[in-house]
């Protein structure tokens, strides 16, 4: 399988942590996260929002969004619940952390890290504090649990991981929470663990 | 089923919409969309984003999430596929319109016809841009199919339907995308269709 990648992208990551989980091989295609100029020649014919990841399967066809390529990829796996409330319930925080998990904490961690001189300060904070709201639910949840459905380690998991394990490279002051920081070690003690970086 | 609901949210429509193709009755309990501050209260714990739709099942088990909810009630009916790459498809379209259509051309509704003084010109057009672009790679998309997937109405229809149906009530221009007018038409004249002020 051939994956339209970012190395510093969360989206990316979470699709090679399951990927390397599962011990399946991924060819690398990286693309720049800052210019995007190439987006449309490159992957312009497989995914209509022009994003990494794009994964495109071993007969060729393509697959996008982050949380829509794990869940194909999790299917028939210990990584994805076969009850149905407990796969709607893995649903459940995917769209979660693609609604108002990514859109705040990754985006101020591309702020702070890759775009800094265009984005206001006040824009900054006020994203940061919707990631704060985020957080806060997110520890919430897991001050009872190990991790975010059925007890055990799901594709829901993976996906907050990807950015959650970053946030404090945007400033988020993650020793407020010790749940979540609990939960962390948890995720990257799992056999198969990879790093962002690896 | 008890669904938390609001009857100008397109989300929430999303689930009225599919239940009733499917013939399951809701009790409905509108809870506002501009003075949340009941939210914790009355939902606080069903779910962690303390949003509508929050649907409780029969057996008292919540639900979150418009488009998780839409997968869980479609699980072995026609409205989502049994094959794996086309679910995946389904989930692909879902996640796209939760992360760029529902933040951008939701949003601009809601600010227009609901919070317009708390809001400046310049936000309502930046993201009046985005959602463009977002109309058109599904003008893309649909120019050589009938329904976003497996050439079939499913509940990737209808969680892009919720909102694209009433984005001119943003103030876009809708006449600008032809493929999408049909498909709107197609997608109102499946048997069981319900509109949102039903």
């Amino acid at each position: 399988m051939i994956l339209y990648d970012s190395p510093v992208s969360g989206n990316c990551y979470k699709v090679r942590l399951l990927a390397a989980h599962l011990g399946l091989p991924l060819e690398r295609r990286p693309l720049d996260v800052v210019d995007r100029s190439d987006r449309r020649d490159v992957i312009g014919e497989l995914n209509p929002a022009l994003r990494v990841p794009t994964l495109v399967l071993e007969d060729g066809r393509p697959l996008a969004e982050s949380d829509a390529i794990l869940f194909y990829l999790a299917e028939g796996t210990p990584y994805l619940p076969e009850d149905r409330y407990e796969r709607a319930q893995v649903l459940q925080w995917m769209f979660f952390e693609q609604y108002q998990h990514e859109p705040n904490i990754a985006v101020v961690r591309f702020w702070v890290g890759w775009s800094k001189d265009r984005v206001s300060e006040e824009d900054i904070e006020a994203k940061r504090q919707a990631g704060y709201v985020t957080l806060d639910a997110m520890e919430r949840h897991l001050e009872s649990r190990a991790f975010f459905v059925a007890d055990r380690y799901t594709i829901a998991d993976i996906a907050l991981y990807g950015y959650t394990h970053v946030a404090h490279e945007g400033g988020f002051e993650m020793d407020r929470y010790a749940a979540i920081g609990a939960w962390l070690a948890r995720v990257a003690a799992q056999p198969g663990h990879v790093t962002i970086d690896a």
